[in-house]
């Protein structure tokens, strides 16, 4: 417990509000820490300063009545450390956003999807302060305030810029400390990929086959996945390709990987990946991050990515319209 | 012209009158030959008996007035050739439908789309009688003898058995006499991978992108294929990765033919594939013959098919109620 010392009591500002920025702010903020959270909607600020964070859990369901929120991340001025959950589809923000927030010794933890995060942060503020984090949890927000947990909740920390540092196990530890599962990555450019292993395909074909679903059917759960001949083997086609493109790359993924993500799926139930919720609400989805900067990544390193390519593109013109037309490069 | 002597008053049968079926049939009917359309529905019968066959077309429409109409193929009897214009979704009906039509001497021609179609014949029937044509024109069937005729028309023959015989030139004669731009190619195999070269990615493709077009819009056509920047990189890909897998199957396509098919593509205009339309009327689609059978054919050979692979799961999930649930083996 040693590190109590070195982050005596940091100030921590949370940009993005949403499902994953409220989680895991709530839970620093519900054991005491000094939280301040950026809410940019007037009514979503109302809402949390009169009713605080609500997260809602079948096992262990909090709530934090006293919030500190605020309009401008001027008015929260710098911070030790800076927790970014914005998606990453609203990244050119940030650009805006983290400057009054960042002091000399300031980091700043993304715990955005995909790849391109840290390199974002880093271009802007420098490589030596940016960490990522992955969340693999399951939440969803239900109204202003309000965040439903549905499992899971860990959190695995890196550094951007090489190996773990002693910051590196203070952030992890000051996580634990505040009832979340963290760990420390060595290699975080291998934990984004091993994380990819599951979104790219899961994610992807939950929403191309919501897509092309009848009219009035439901949503394509990751359950209906493994319960469709051709759904199953085309995620675990796509699955295994990742896994060969993240090896090529220099990510040294165990044979057995896909086997477990399976497995693991089966167990979850029938779960509605945040993208899929995403899109069916008319709200962007993290296409570059998780499908496009992936896809070039493993192309320009001479990986086979067909699969990929192809689900990249159908969902590239599926999003066209919701990502505003915006335009990807193509390698 | 030697081969009028050969084949002096055909007795041809047409099994599968619909757009195909009906515009070659009615070719060689207007020009006097002797043919027999089966015609299974009464009420198709009847419209046919009354008006004839009617090909609409902006440059040489016509209308045949006395056709000889038939509800099995035992009132045809015994032909000398047999077009085979069914979908190839209704395959199994053929077992029961031809042996009334074969005598010692009768050939099969089939005229439907993909692979597998000969071989099923050959199987049955015999392969000596095999005979495959591949049919490059845009038809459109759009009331009970009415058939629009929207482009091209040229037909290419080949023996299903080896190299083409005196009677595949006489064959491909008879329709030139019947004003059919007919030819005999030497290698049926690799005039059918030919032709899946567009139409495993363009039949593809459309139907994909129509499936998850927003609700209310128009289908997706070649032409808005080539308008999309995610579309038409998607189906170059595609239509490159079955020309590698063809010639990985011992057809020597040239380098240059996926850039001509774009080309030819573009001077169409907007078309929407009769797979396309098939699917947005609720009839199956040749799911097997044009992308079942070529994928498992070239994964068999050890082709990178991972663009292929994840269109045929896609569209097999996306037809699955449409074909009745049918399985399609996996590799």
């Amino acid at each position: 417990m040693r590190s109590t010392h070195r982050l005596p009591n940091l100030r921590i500002a949370v940009v993005g509000t949403g499902a994953v920025g409220g989680y895991y702010g709530a839970k620093l903020a519900y054991y005491g820490r000094d939280v301040h959270f950026l809410i940019r909607s007037e009514q979503e600020r109302a809402a949390v300063r009169r009713f605080g964070l609500q997260i809602k859990s079948r096992k262990d369901g909090f709530r934090v009545a006293r919030i500190n929120v605020h309009a401008t991340t001027a008015e929260i001025g710098p911070c030790d450390l800076v927790l970014i959950a914005l998606k990453a589809t609203a990244n050119d923000a940030l650009t805006d956003l983290l400057p009054p927030l960042i002091g000399p010794e300031t980091l700043l933890l993304t715990l955005q999807n995909g790849l391109g995060n840290e390199e974002f942060l880093a271009e802007r503020f420098g490589p030596h302060r940016v960490l990522g984090g992955l969340c693999f949890v399951c939440l969803h927000k239900t109204a202003p305030g309000v965040i439903e947990h549905q499992g899971y909740g860990n959190l695995a920390l890196g550094e951007f810029s090489g190996y773990p540092l002693p910051r590196t196990h203070d952030i992890a530890w000051e996580f634990k400390r505040c009832g979340v599962t963290a760990r420390v990555v060595a290699d975080l450019a291998e934990a984004r990929w091993r994380k990819l292993v599951w979104n790219i395909p899961f994610n992807g074909v939950t929403l191309l086959a919501t897509a092309q679903r009848p009219p009035d059917a439901p949503p394509v759960s990751t359950a209906d996945i493994l319960a469709d001949d051709a759904l199953a083997y085309l995620t675990r086609r796509l699955m295994d390709e990742v896994i060969a493109a993240a090896r090529k790359l220099g990510h040294p993924i165990p044979a057995d990987f896909a086997d477990l993500q399976f497995k693991r799926t089966a167990e979850m139930g029938a779960y509605l990946p945040s993208t899929l919720l995403d899109h069916l609400a008319g709200r962007p989805i993290e296409l570059d991050a998780i499908w496009g900067k992936p896809y070039r990544q493993a192309y320009n390193a001479g990986a086979e990515v067909g699969r990929l390519e192809t689900c990249y593109q159908l969902l590239r013109r599926l999003t066209a319209s919701a990502n505003n037309g915006s335009r990807h490069p193509i390698p």
